[in-house]
């Protein structure tokens, strides 16, 4: 997905960059992005200083869009704008995170410790959905939440 | 790609919007992303009311990275930050722009008359490159636009 934040180096400017996330292990699903980064990138730089940031995805790479175009509505968009935080290191919710990441992202336990990566997370604020005409669906972050909820319990039978 | 702007319904937070662009016809990319956008959705009503915008691309959906993850610097990923303007329907510039955006994105001429769908346009300021180890690469718009002209006068031989 993309990650905008609000660019400390462009003087306030929107800058969105490339990251990786994960919500849960493979197969459960649990709506919260964590995502793995470092102070050496923008973003991490950026959401230290000011938090607000948006997440972005869409369905096209998934290819199940099909000959549709990326803008057309029938064609999934997810943006979810909120918070970026640190998690602590030491809490039992970064050992979740990680073990999401990891589990989806096999790389990252092997990346540079020089680098000093950290566990972020994005606290939900609004969310925006495009998956069919006539406008954003009308979700809220704790219906959404909710359905995670639902799904890692689903999920854990 | 996805293009984050300033929200002005969301008090300033960033939001990243899923967009499709054309920077030129097929064979012929000259840099300059231009974009059908209409009002009915977020990214061309913030950009009216504070038109600073990044425009982010990653490398990843097109297969070419491999198994590497889509965080990977090597993985190349491209953030253009600039100011998003609409494009005179009547100037040649929009012209060509519809010519670009139309023969990359067909569906796009059959797009509903009544969205009032226009041509915007990124003016770059700032260009965020990373495709390998080592950090970002200095690169200046206007070596970034002299090598689509390049690009662009070979094709066109």
């Amino acid at each position: 997905g993309t990650s905008p934040t609000i660019s400390s180096d462009l003087s306030g400017a929107p800058f969105g960059n490339v990251v990786s996330y994960s919500d849960g292990v493979p197969g459960e699903s649990h709506g919260i992005p964590y995502f793995y980064l470092t102070t050496l990138d923008p973003t991490a730089r950026d959401a230290l200083e000011d938090e607000r940031t948006s997440f972005t995805l869409s369905e096209f790479p998934l290819g199940t869009c099909g000959k549709v175009d990326p803008e057309n509505p029938t064609c999934a968009k997810l943006t979810l704008t909120g918070k970026l935080k640190v998690v602590d290191h030491k809490s039992p919710e970064a050992d979740l995170a990680k073990t999401a990441l990891f589990s989806k992202h096999p790389e990252m336990e092997g990346w540079p410790k020089n680098h000093h990566f950290e566990i972020f997370k994005l606290e939900i604020e609004n969310i925006f959905l495009i998956d069919w005409f006539g406008g954003p669906k009308p979700i809220s972050p704790s219906q959404y939440l909710d359905y995670g909820r639902d799904q890692g319990s689903v999920m854990s039978l």
